[in-house]
């Protein structure tokens, strides 16, 4: 019987051997374009959109226009702005859809993702890979012992958090409590 | 038996009699507390909260900035800006809370409800009474043979697109196709 | 100048001018559609979706189990389930491509539309129109003085709420105060 | 100048300190109440509520019914269910309101949080304390290097999913893949 803590020893140890393959030059361009964009769009599925909504968030506290895709106050996407994918598979139907129509209205389009061999991965500009093994289960992924696909999404947490810490350094955001005034305070 | 065109004329026939006792003078005033607010914010709950969210979705088209209360992309509200509180019986704890919260941050409030001895009517600066029935079932309430408390629910939507059309005659819009520009795309 | 009597009475006026133009016996099918099936699913965007949600959340308050797609908790479609497209065009491409994946998975669909020429009016099972200008403005939809398809989505919800009606009558409901026992209470 | 590997070991090395000083006992008993609730709800805020979003995602997916506060389809809750609060400080309004409701409806109410002296911590049945640095900044609790919650807000994902890994084992699931049969497949 495995208790709380071997739980999430296990889980630790699984994002650490996945990100420990994800490529530091890719996020560093993915960085970029987040800070070269004048608004930045998320689009993803489930427990994935929760983890780029989470992102959203904090790249508004940070001063980058973010939105996901289905907001309320979602404006119109243009060819100065950044559409990032989050699909492991790289094969669900919205997203590839949602991505075209980016690509049509001429925005710079971002994968997270694991399938490296996918339409998504095959149709962007820029594609970060975390190789972790989602539904369609590839021999090339890292395996793991959770849950469906609880490590990717898991990693896009992480990954997105650690996009921010980059971002208040390349900012030069020295104070982060000063950041609690862009915080909502409804709550 | 009553078939479809008995219920939608049943329907329509609530909502007209419950706008008809709607002071347009309150809603003038409220109008020229959205147009002259630098933010402004909804809350409410359920069904409420859905056409409270197709208002400031709406609002957004108009060139308005608009948010509900817990939105992914909230900013922190000010003495600038407005909160519309939308609750019929005026009494549910979350809006009560939200409100108390605003005016504690100096934002005006309004409460777009029903019952005009609740909680939130006293506390608000502006009060735009509906004066159908709720939950609580009050007797200078308007009776509906509808489900619950969808009159009220279907008189929030048409008051927040009517005060659409007044949006776009004080703002002189005069291409109503051209909003479409500010509409989302990735869909 | 036009006052929030005028504008309420224009929209009132003209939804009740397009939903004389809906079918009732589309409306009946579509009752024993929702009726018939073991679980309901709705898809749309913006707007049109929100009216869809509280449609959902009404159903379930009527004792027939709905989600909307993209619900925390939505379950998997089976062939024993209906899925309804809220889309005025008919043309957009989430939509589009869920009905393609309801079908494929055994599903019935039904489409809530405007354009009868459209991809969706021709995939889906049972076709209700309800013939109001959307984005697409078609020379056969009855047009309208508002903002954007804002007339589509007041028909829907009033469609929805009058579909809510029938089902009472259907299920023989004759206590409506005694649903509030299936509402959330933690309000 | 950090690069995206020193930001992400230092996001892990916060996570492991911080969880290490839960109480696997708390967790125990959360998992206890969990199983044994017929209906599970779950109230928080902002990426809070994000991350409890995901946790009742997973938990529906195996087998446990859940709803957030909010949830278009969210049932009433009875003496027989479990309240789950999550929130840093333990003192803001909704989630404090919202508990209150619960505790008047007689269900179980359990606080994920990290204020040991807070109006939540001391009214709820169960409090597992995940003692680090929130918008308080008290002075037992773990500091942080990121920004705002986030640590918080990690934790509570990687929490989530080790009582999901719990749950797994609790119902002796020994076929992992066959639990996508339960996951939305619109998509």
């Amino acid at each position: 019987m495995a208790g709380f803590r071997d739980n999430w020893k296990l889980i630790l140890g699984e994002i650490e051997t996945a990100l420990s393959a994800v490529d530091d030059g890719d996020i560093e361009r993915l960085v970029e374009a987040i800070l070269g964009a004048e608004k930045v769009f998320v689009v993803g599925l489930g427990r994935v959109l929760l983890t780029l909504q989470a992102f959203v968030k904090r790249l508004n506290h940070l001063g980058v226009r973010a939105w996901f895709v289905g907001e309320i106050n979602e404006p119109a996407i243009t060819p100065r702005d950044l559409l990032i994918i989050g699909s492991g598979s790289g094969e669900s139907a919205v997203p590839v859809a949602i991505a075209r129509i980016g690509k049509k209205h001429g925005a710079c389009t971002a994968l997270l993702g694991s399938n490296g061999a996918s339409t998504l991965a095959m149709a962007v500009d820029l594609f970060v890979r975390i190789p972790v093994r989602t539904k369609l289960a590839l021999p090339d992924e890292i395996p793991s012992r959770q849950v469906m696909s609880s490590l990717f999404e898991q990693c896009l947490l992480i990954v997105g958090d650690a996009i921010a810490l980059r971002i208040v350094e390349r900012k030069a955001i020295t104070d982060l409590a000063s950041l609690w005034s862009l915080h909502a305070n409804l709550e």
